[in-house]
């Protein structure tokens, strides 16, 4: 395992809000980053040295990859080859197998569930035929998901009754008849994530659970304490730290969990998995004396993980599309700490910034 | 006055460490900064555009100050033309008349002690027959100072005993026999500044005041809360206001002061300014929801001020020259919050980084 010192350079797969928090955080740390990215984006910013390419474009990965001392990535979707492209000059954290597994959602679910954890019951489709068959089986209502490259509600459609052929095939196509998994919806108390940070010497350490709340598909706001027993969090970790061990995983995992009551069969159900920062995460800036950006940076930099106590209670609140338009009132109120990422464009479901609002710790 | 929106530029004169941490600030309020700086430094890792010119460059001055909303800066040594410069292309804030009165510890002492406020015994010097005069007027142990260009106890020489003219001269050659001011040496319980923030409107807030300890004549650590009395505080806050309210300011004004105990008649005397963010509120960074730094860029960018609250209690230890080296031990501790500042070169005396511990609040 190599350690940067600082002065070295952090090259991130990534240009947007994640890859500028995470590379003021290198910053902080007196470490210099370099943002590979397809399309100038805001962490283009606040980084020494950025390039925008295409992902597929191997010269420039190249490059990219001997100008740094380590690779990071800030989105889950990175193209595998350039990843393991980048790989061959510059070591890769976390490793291109989060990647794979991550990156599509049928092997996410049968990955987990080989490790004995829950996830929602469901069924891989291709074509229609499975599609009736995975209705029939979970017999519920259920959410059709492509496996591939969905994020925020995008590449999802909901059946309501399992026994509608005519809902089932209108759904099928709004996903545009992709490759998909079929997820029984399940009644949950609400959701929750565990923010984990794994060492390269296997050590983990994990923020508070937030609860988290979404709106048309997208994480609305992120309370922390969740509401949770501690033999409930402690469950969360241990299922958490199942999934990075496995992976043999370096940096911040964030796993999206369904919390169905403690007197279910089942506590706590995976959603989903996240290879990166999490913006279920972000309060950790202004509520922990280490965020979740500098652990990243901290864990794939070789440094020893920064502590993850929480010095505040705290409400995240996502400024989407032209939520952020309400900054000067949030400036204006004085337990909200303001982020905003930096992007000229307001666009409908553009994450554009967040507010974290402290209160003193309730014990 | 203008108020800056998200995806606007802040000029910031001066590329070293206070520069790279505003322009951090900034980022995280979706401000674009422009630094403009005589030799390249830590700064324009971290700002989307910087210059690299003398600034005695008019003509590069005048264009940075057109490329962007507002103009701040980060020392207060930025020539007098340059600052009134720029003011013909963009708001300078906080105004020139700050960094005339701090560039000169003779206008400075006699622009303070006219405000009614009490500063240590002085005497102008100009040549040798001054400070012999000087000498036997304050008749104490004294320092010699440039009025000029001196930082971290550079351009300053000791006189024991203000009988002793050999001493005297030596001291005067050691300053280059430059203008200076003689300074009665006060006998202190400790030092401490006043970190306070001024709006457009004259709105005032502060921070906690921290006790400041120095070595070699440089900043070494400061600790918040200092103990004193809270009637003592409010005089440290009056006092500072005093100044701030005198030159119309705009931005972190911080206000160095000895601490002579509360039963002397003169409890606080103030020892300089500093019209800028300053070292010895770092600890804000880490301590507070929302720090000097980004304080001073919402007063420039004319955004309401942010709150000062304290949640934790803070210890800010400089790390000078090869203190750094110590990085390993200090990443590994669980309290401490790091910061390095990107600077390739360690050198005697040379602030590389600051390192904050922090405590849970004490009442």
């Amino acid at each position: 395992m190599n350690v940067l010192k600082p002065g070295d350079c952090i090259g991130i797969m990534g240009g947007g809000q994640l890859g500028r928090m995470l590379a003021i955080s290198a910053a902080q740390l007196g470490l210099n980053c370099h943002i590979y990215t397809n399309q100038p984006g805001p962490a283009c910013d606040v980084a020494r040295d950025f390039t925008v390419a295409p992902y597929d474009d191997m010269e420039r990965i190249e490059k990219f990859a001997q100008s740094v001392d380590v690779v990071t990535y800030e989105f889950e979707n990175v193209p595998l080859d350039a990843a393991a492209h980048a790989q061959k000059h510059a070591p890769v954290r976390p490793g291109p197998k989060a990647l794979e597994v991550a990156q599509d959602r049928v092997r996410e679910k049968q990955f987990i569930e080989g490790l004995g954890l829950a996830v929602a019951p469901f069924a891989p489709v291709s074509n229609s035929e499975d599609l009736r068959a995975g209705l029939a089986k979970l017999a519920k209502p259920a959410i059709l998901k492509t496996s591939r490259l969905g994020y925020d509600g995008k590449g999802q459609a909901r059946i309501e009754d399992p026994g509608d052929h005519a809902r089932a095939a209108a759904a099928f196509d709004e996903i545009g008849c992709a490759p998909s998994v079929l997820e029984a919806r399940l009644s949950f108390v609400f959701e929750i994530s565990v923010l984990l940070v794994r060492s390269h010497d296997g050590r983990c350490v994990y923020y508070d659970v937030p609860m988290n709340t979404h709106k048309n598909g997208i994480l609305d706001e992120s309370l922390v304490p969740a509401p949770l027993a501690r033999k409930t969090v402690e469950h969360a970790h241990d299922v958490a730290k199942a999934i990075a061990d496995a992976l043999d995983y370096i940096g911040v995992l964030a796993v999206e969990m369904f919390y169905l009551g403690d007197d279910c069969p089942e506590t706590l159900v995976v959603n989903e998995i996240a290879p990166r920062v999490h913006n279920s995460g972000h309060w950790t800036l202004d509520a922990c004396s280490v965020s979740q950006f500098e652990n990243q940076i901290r864990a794939v930099a070789g440094w020893p993980l920064g502590s993850t106590a929480r010095h505040s209670d705290a409400v995240m609140t996502n400024l989407i599309g032209a939520d952020v338009e309400a900054w000067p009132t949030l400036a204006a109120e004085q337990n909200a700490c303001i982020h905003l990422y930096g992007k000229s464009q307001v666009r409908a479901g553009r994450k554009m910034g967040h507010v974290t609002h402290l209160t003193p710790r309730v014990e």
